[in-house]
């Protein structure tokens, strides 16, 4: 059952067990840190076993939940499954799983979004209570006990140092050749201790290559051997390309006017289509070579890696396709000192985003007039996924960019609105806004220029004469002209959406 | 005319001239970088000079206007005068003046509302394009050319740093003592070029105690005797030492929890009754030795240091009173070494106060019932002041506070809403809430928690049952349950105070 070649502690033999004898470990009520991030070296085969723990109680009567943090989003077969049978009382701090979004949004499951270079400081300071047990993917153990990490770190060192009692997952689906690829940061500690961060570009290594967990702390290994979760490749739409395409002529007008390097800062890209096609339009850009900063290597950027249009990432996950997973294993060796994965604190570390000046991309579900950015919130009330890292680079970035098709549900949703429903990022915090429409470059513009440029160059031509209306009257009859806004108006397209099931005017 | 104790370069002697001919060097249209931050260190006469170029433009039917970049607010002789005959284009990054406001809100001045600590490093980078002239006030220029700071750094090394030319007012009235209580940081860089901040704690001096200027670039001198802007002293109010008594019963607790260290981290504090409520409060606590990792100095955290309760405090300039400024000038020796006044991109950096773990305490406008915070506008729509450095220290702070009375005029208005009519802080860098009815604690809560602990604890009672119903039905009826809002109502409370004079339900 066990792979010699992945466990190589013999004192830590004995603690090799089933998953379901695993999952007896944990209880009602329990806090459980669990690894993963973005679909990467999240725990496989004892969440499966919870979830059958939690199906038995309920034959008995009995509640059976727990608090589930981890990295970021995990799986359908952890967050999906252990959501669908009510097993989790409490999630932080990013999840992207339909089952849990739909139960988070019928009030069934309290979810707190964190910036994800929070969680680890917030735990550690002990905002967040106890933590009962961590559940940590590992690719394997090393002879003197040393955990090699799996293919993401998240928050795992702090889930480790803080948790009472580890429980490891030792995968061998995952590649031995993984070893070595991560710096594992050890320095953090509590306020009045702490030093600098000592990275100064996306290369520099501060930390080592592994995981160090007491051994007497480690109460069960269990030995898997499954994928990490791929998601569907889509290839890239028209609005996509045309959001793409505006980011590189944006990025190159801007080295021509001397405001960035012609070798640019670090990029730092979220997750999903639109961001891969601008990874893919800067491969054919005039920029290489280039470096990343980032949460997440997506197919994108290993496609920049692979062609030698970047030269180094620097990252806490992967967020793959299937066949980005397939590539990444058959040229592993090719990456291996290509890519490196940090804790989440540290990738996402706001001293080392400002001091590297990152270029931050992030998707949005819509912006308002005045370019306050809201990540999260569908019509105000529901939650989507969860602010992620992108709070904790779009604040410290050189140049902080959101992109998004500038409609939504074949057009009866306008992501360019009055007034934001929620506000994740601030007015202060979004320097330039892309739709397929066009860029608004925000930068030193006071707010009703700013109003201006949005509609002018990011709005839908089917939206943009009432967005002008708004802006005008607003501007002449509103309580202020600094930042005009009709109180009574400013959520009217989202009621009108929430109504009628479209934004458009009448 | 000159003091030559306070001009001892000899070589710049005959640089000095009237503040009317060193106002003659500024142009219609200018980009000015002027000293000045919260009433200390701002150019005073060279600004009434150019006050009269206005007068005497309009006289002939010319526009005379400028751009005022500053450290933040300054003075009425300033920002007061030079808006009150629209001499100013555009104001960045902060205000506080009551005529420039009212101009901001006619929509007859552009305002840009900026985190200071990322003003240096947009003017660096080009965002705001050219800056013409630096007016920088000096305590004195040494016999080398050096500049001896005034009363507040601000943003003074990238004026210097960037402007084509430069004028000083030497102003006697500053005492000589500040010679060497500064410490100028001039090791910030463009990207890729960074290095760490090396503050490991407050008292930590990475700079030298003098400002640098090419002397070519200084094309004008002005010699002045003029005080520093002082706040009228309130007395606390009742409602402020309830809001102190709530804060240090709140780190008291910490403490006793383990989940602060006795000896308080870092303090920062905002401007005002509230804080200066607070720190008086932390005078008579049991915390001491006290530091302080903030953006001013204000008459409160004089006293601390006074008093010996603050072994040092690091700011960018002083926010005092009358009284205030006489006592620090009485005994200036005194706090020589134990006040340490830097450039704002270092006394808000982002790098440092999440390393010194800085306890941030800032005054707000409004929260809504899950904690979104409104530190600029009034109904949404009309600038108060700006959000000055609380974003810089709540995203990166230890603990993040944000205090206000939960009622402002006379009552009409509930500082609690439903919905916050702008966002200045996010739900996700909102830890605690403080108003004289209690303190919220809001970390690690999902959304209907937070809520319920701001009505609670900090909605006045006679606001409370009206929050209640809306946080109860929109759970019940919202099209979500994760962040339930009503959005047809989510802003009535605005619209009714904007229509009726009163917050009150019927």
């Amino acid at each position: 059952m066990t792979d010699r070649s992945r466990l190589r502690c013999n004192a830590l033999a004995d603690r090799v067990m089933s998953a379901e004898d695993a999952a007896s470990f944990i209880a009602p009520g329990d806090h459980l840190g669990m690894s993963g991030f973005t679909g990467s070296g999240h725990p496989k085969a004892v969440p499966a076993a919870l979830v059958r723990r939690v199906t038995d109680a309920a034959e008995r009567g009995e509640r059976f939940a727990v608090s589930v943090w981890t990295g970021s989003s995990t799986a359908p077969e952890l967050d999906g499954a252990l959501a669908a049978v009510d097993g989790i009382d409490l999630r932080m701090p990013y999840q992207s799983d339909p089952v849990t979004r739909a139960k988070i949004n019928a009030g069934l499951l309290d979810y707190v979004d964190v910036h994800l270079s929070h969680v680890a400081r917030m735990v550690s300071d002990g905002f967040f209570g106890h933590l009962d047990a961590a559940l940590i993917e590992v690719a394997g153990i090393a002879a003197d006990g040393a955990l090699i990490p799996s293919s993401s770190v998240g928050n795992n060192v702090t889930w480790i140092d803080v948790a009472d009692r580890v429980i490891l997952e030792v995968n061998s689906w995952q590649p031995g050749e993984l070893e070595g690829m991560h710096d594992i940061y050890h320095g953090t500690a509590l306020p009045g201790h702490r030093t600098p961060i000592q990275i100064l570009g996306p290369s520099d290594r501060i930390g080592v290559p592994y995981l160090r967990c007491p051994l007497e702390k480690i109460i069960a290994i269990v030995p898997t051997h499954d994928a990490d979760y791929s998601l569907p490749s889509r290839p890239a739409d028209g609005d996509s390309e045309l959001i793409a395409g505006h980011v590189v002529d944006f990025l190159t007008h801007e080295v021509r006017r001397g405001r960035l390097p012609a070798t640019l800062p670090p990029l730092q890209s979220g997750v999903g289509n639109i961001t891969n096609a601008v990874l893919a339009g800067l491969d054919g850009g005039p920029f290489p070579p280039l470096t990343a900063y980032t949460e997440v290597i997506q197919d994108g950027m290993l496609q920049l890696l692979r062609s030698g249009a970047m030269s180094v990432a620097s990252a806490t996950g992967f967020s793959l396709s299937e066949d980005g997973f397939a590539e990444l294993h058959a040229d592993i060796a090719g990456y291996h000192d290509r890519i490196i994965l940090r804790p989440q604190e540290i990738s996402n570390h706001p001293e080392v985003i400002r001091r590297l000046g990152c270029l931050a991309m992030n998707g949005m579900l819509e912006a308002d007039i005045y370019g306050n950015v809201n990540s999260t919130h569908i019509m105000g009330s529901s939650m989507q996924n969860g602010i992620g890292g992108s709070g904790d680079f779009a604040r410290n970035a050189y140049l902080a960019m959101f992109l998004s098709p500038s409609t939504a549900r074949n057009g009866a949703i306008s992501c360019i609105v009055p007034m934001a429903s929620h506000v994740d990022h601030t007015e202060h915090d979004v320097h330039v806004i892309v739709t397929e429409q066009g860029i608004a470059d925000l930068r030193g513009l006071p707010p009703r220029r700013r109003a201006q440029q949005i509609i002018d160059h990011c709005a839908h031509p089917d939206y943009r004469p009432a967005l002008q209306d708004y802006l005008d009257r607003a501007t002449v009859t509103g309580p202020g002209r600094h930042t005009p806004h009709l109180l009574d108006e400013a959520l009217s397209w989202h009621v009108r959406y929430l109504r009628e099931g479209t934004m458009r005017p009448h």
